[in-house]
């Protein structure tokens, strides 16, 4: 802790938040750099190369609608659209900050979606014939997913960071993220269809714990700008609302085509609907007069699809999911009402958009019911061949049982918290440096730092 | 009219809006008694399950990619953003209503969506072998199509209702809805692809029967917020476009695989289109300078998608589709002109986003062309397989013929029209009762009794 | 210019916005029109067609799901989004036109649609044998697609045309558009996947040439309108991300089936991501303080979509198209900051949403980028099969080499220029007639002349 605090002096200079040099000089460089080894590394998989028809008639399929662009390219495209206007309209909220939410929310999911497909290339798909990365619609897929875990960091640090820090913790999030990934999903085996783990308890408290480094004592001088205004709340329930509509082609992305995918999105639209009805019981109860609060509608009526993440291609049965969605909307918005005061006052970690309550607790959640659903299979439930498509039980897992994969959930879990937390410590060291343009701690939560603003 | 009178005035106490009792304890007893419910009833069906694998060896089907899932998925969500962002923002138009607008719309639908569940599931799906009901993509798509009345009554309501009464109203509608569509489409054998008769008809006279029972009549001391601001009509066109975009997919969402979905896309993008022309000339011919007038451009604009609605799967040649649209855009505005005003001075029917002109004229109008079009019907236009197809002659009513369909056709319009006027009536007295915290009429149209707002 | 000059001057008489004759005449005329037209000339095509069992059977095809339905509907729904809330909001930017942009905009796409299924259906898909257009879903893509050439037109001349101009300049617009179309792809056999040259180059230019036929010198009087306030800006960014996340549907909605298509969409998807880095870069390096534009960042993150149209479908290679959108991001935001003042200075063009800078330069250099690539192409490459599938090598073009194919592409894009600049000078012409309702020069970019506004 003395440590810690040494280091925070030491950086406490003034702030000055001219980017004019190292914005366009991260940019340029690391787009470059990207091309680079786009060119050296990334090339069209089989199924996007022109060569297609020559290997659909190789290996006698039918029809060109086999090809995985038909399973998953709407899936895709809804998982875009939770990335760029689902997480970028809801962080609109505070009455002042709407450029940036949006604005730098598209420019690091941008950056990331690259970044990402080289790093998840490297250690999930690299073709050891030709050392190439071969990708496809389920690598962009993926690339959104590695995207969203900094995105939901990004809502912790909302308000405080320059767009430069903003790029450097992206840079860094998706490099975890991808070795967390294969750590996970490859090395444990573990599954995670919807990202629970991987995802969500890896983004929070990667970002809950660079708010921690980047603690400001004085942020209350910025209280002026830190809430919202009437449109500016109806701007965030566009993020809300797409989110949540799109949560289940979000969960079911990625799954086995077939019964996967259908039984992914069935679990997580009823995860969902149940979470809004708790969460607005919650929240009315919290007021004197039972008044709602925007805050919790726009936030905790999402938790119930982070928390059925990991277990959505599971034999859940609808009754489970509504159960999931019903205990989330409950955590989730007494969260917002308890935790995210005491966090701030005693843990010292400032978190803006409250993802703890969004994305921390349910990600853990999601992931403790997927150790306990996976351990928890069947023949009986899931048929001989059901069993092994969900958990992909073959090839070196053949004799993989599912009481063991819950154990390997579990640790998967782990994995993902321990790479959060150590790694945003990290990353928050290298951000408290003071070169990267950050706002002083009386003018955060303010547009005008970084953008023409024109207010009349 | 005396018996209704002195109803009235024995309900006509002072009003509380607190509800903080009420609606906390209606969400939670709702959501845990439709957990039990789904407990016992409802299970995933044979391509959502994970025996999926099995079933399709032992059925014989070729590929994934014949799952039910790939053909109804896109429109799925296309309907749900209608739901959710068409409805929720298309009643943001109010200058201090649109927290409530989208809120509640997000509120009633997740519930009612649960809902819809169980009660179509019990009418339509019940599996006789074990009790069970089975759920797939197209009960999801059902179950948004049922909410998607109620929330048609709540525009006729909106600004006057409190929360709780809201979620009475739902949970009423979507047991209305679910017998009217077994008498319908069942036991009268009509077809109604897009819903005219059963969701728009329906709904529309459901609300409008509401707002009768719960005529105001000092409403106009609440004048001074029901009206638009400049903002609050740029947020209601992100609604209306939405539900303009997404009409083919609600009118083909369930039709039959193939030409089905194909040819209701077609003849609903068609006729939306020259709904837009219409509505344009006539609202600027209302005006002395030919201004034109947002109400008419955010609502009936969509009139044409209504009136397609149950013909929309019919061989209605694109012309035929123009020629509808046509005619809806001109009835739709004469009505904001002419109907609305009148309704309210003379009918005493309160109808806030004027659903009469946007989902009860245009609904009766589909119903009445999907009798005569399938009256019209003859195999040299849709060929014999067509016709089978295109009206189901089979099973039971495989002697059919499409003159007597015409008749049933005609017969649904008539169920679901006193269903809505009946089951309106009935609920309107319920909702009169003093317990439920609606808003006195001098406060009505305003976010600040059920929701915290910063105005500033 | 002497005659253009006495032309102008003839037709500055004093203006009337008075539209209350007109607009409902040319709406109510054209719609019944077209009525008449579609009654004679359109019918179902065999996929959309009742006759589709007996077609399948007969044609020997295995399964439903393989409708061009199937390959094209999310597609198709994505780029609907695109025209109607893509352009839409993104024109609504300016303070107080935000009415009409997403108004006339719906207007003009409903009633473009409607005529370029005919237009497009006389030139590409007439029947021999009955004479009879036949449309799909694919006519419905490409009606879209022709639309969305006379919204760019739009962003040239927003704020200064009455809603009947922009009536007729659509009209005149999309005729052009079919011919040049037929031109390009059928007689010059050059390939446009995403319309690089037959939807961009030609929009843009026919929409600068009319701004410049109409050139308004006292422009600067309806100078305090002519800009953006706050929330005006998060509107637009709505637009701007709908038409950024869509664009890899846009550019491969009609191209071939399996690899042609998903290639498409890779190859998009990355052109614009690293747009976004080169935009941000070059904006903030344009201000002393590097603060970012909204200008900037709402429209030149989309140049890279635009340059890579042309191209989508060849192997371009992933860093061939991050390449291409480095390149368009820097170009099309030095434009913004040069070129389009330099233009209203020098040129006289008026070009309000800076549509040279989006459309223009990125359209041309997606044509150039189109014939190198074509020019380049190779057995090597794509694999036999892949080249005669990819460039469409059969029937009359079936000696085609990649080396020719590249000089038919560079005809196609002078013809796109040649249409554009022609076409918008002549209709320009006819626009300046002073019967059309257009606004006076001081009283621009202002809603309240075709619109009922209540501003507070």
């Amino acid at each position: 802790m003395g440590c810690r605090q040494s280091f925070r002096q030491c950086c406490d200079r003034p702030k000055n938040t001219n980017v004019r040099i190292s914005l366009p000089a991260v940019c340029f460089v690391w787009q470059i750099v990207v091309i680079i080894l786009f060119g050296i590394f990334i090339r069209y998989d089989q199924e996007s190369d022109a060569h297609w028809a020559e290997y659909r008639k190789f290996q006698n399929i039918s029809s060109d609608i086999e090809n995985d662009f038909y399973f998953r390219y709407p899936s895709f495209q809804d998982v875009h659209v939770m990335i760029f206007v689902g997480f970028g309209f809801l962080m609109t909220f505070l009455k002042r900050y709407s450029f940036s939410a949006v604005g730098f929310n598209f420019l690091i999911a941008a950056f990331g979606l690259q970044w990402a497909l080289l790093m998840q290339g490297w250690f999930q798909s690299l073709d050891p014939m030709d050392g190439k990365i071969k990708i496809s619609m389920e690598s962009l897929i993926n690339a959104d997913f590695c995207v969203a875990s900094c995105l939901i960091a990004y809502g912790a640090v909302l308000g405080k960071l320059s767009p430069v820090q903003l790029m450097v913790m992206t840079l860094f999030g998706i490099t975890l993220y991808a070795v967390d990934e294969y750590i996970i999903l490859n090395l444990i085996h573990a599954r995670d269809a919807g990202g629970s783990m991987v995802i969500h308890t890896f983004g929070a408290y990667y970002g809950l714990s660079i708010s921690w480094m980047l603690y400001r004592p004085n942020l209350d001088q910025s209280k002026r700008l830190n809430g919202s205004v009437y449109h500016s709340d109806v701007f965030a329930m566009i993020g809300t609302l797409f989110l949540w509509m799109f949560w289940p082609s979000f969960n079911s992305a990625i799954t086995d085509h077939g019964d996967g995918q259908h039984r992914a999105a069935i679990n997580t639209y009823l995860a969902l609907a149940s979470t809004v009805l708790t969460t607005v019981a919650i929240s009315s109860l919290s007021q004197k007069t039972g008044k709602l609060d925007m805050v919790h509608i726009q936030n905790s009526t999402l938790a119930g699809g982070v928390a059925v993440g990991t277990a959505a291609e599971f034999m859940l049965m609808p009754y489970g999911s509504l159960i999931i969605g019903f205990c989330c909307g409950i955590i989730s918005t007494l969260g917002y009402i308890y935790i995210t005061p005491f966090m701030e006052k005693y843990l010292k970690i400032q978190d803006t958009c409250g993802i703890h309550n969004l994305h921390a607790m349910p990600g853990v959640i999601g992931g403790i019911v997927g150790a306990v659903t996976a351990a928890a299979a069947s023949e009986g439930v899931y048929g001989k061949a059901g069993l092994i498509n969900t958990f992909d039980f073959t090839g070196k897992w053949k004799d993989m049982v599912p009481s063991r994969q819950g154990g390997h959930q579990a640790a998967g879990l782990c994995v993902a918290l321990c790479f959060g937390v150590g790694g945003g410590i990290i990353v928050g060291c290298i951000l408290r440096m003071p070169i990267w343009g950050d706002a002083p701690d009386d003018n955060c939560f303010d547009d005008e730092l970084y953008w023409e603003v024109c207010l009349l």
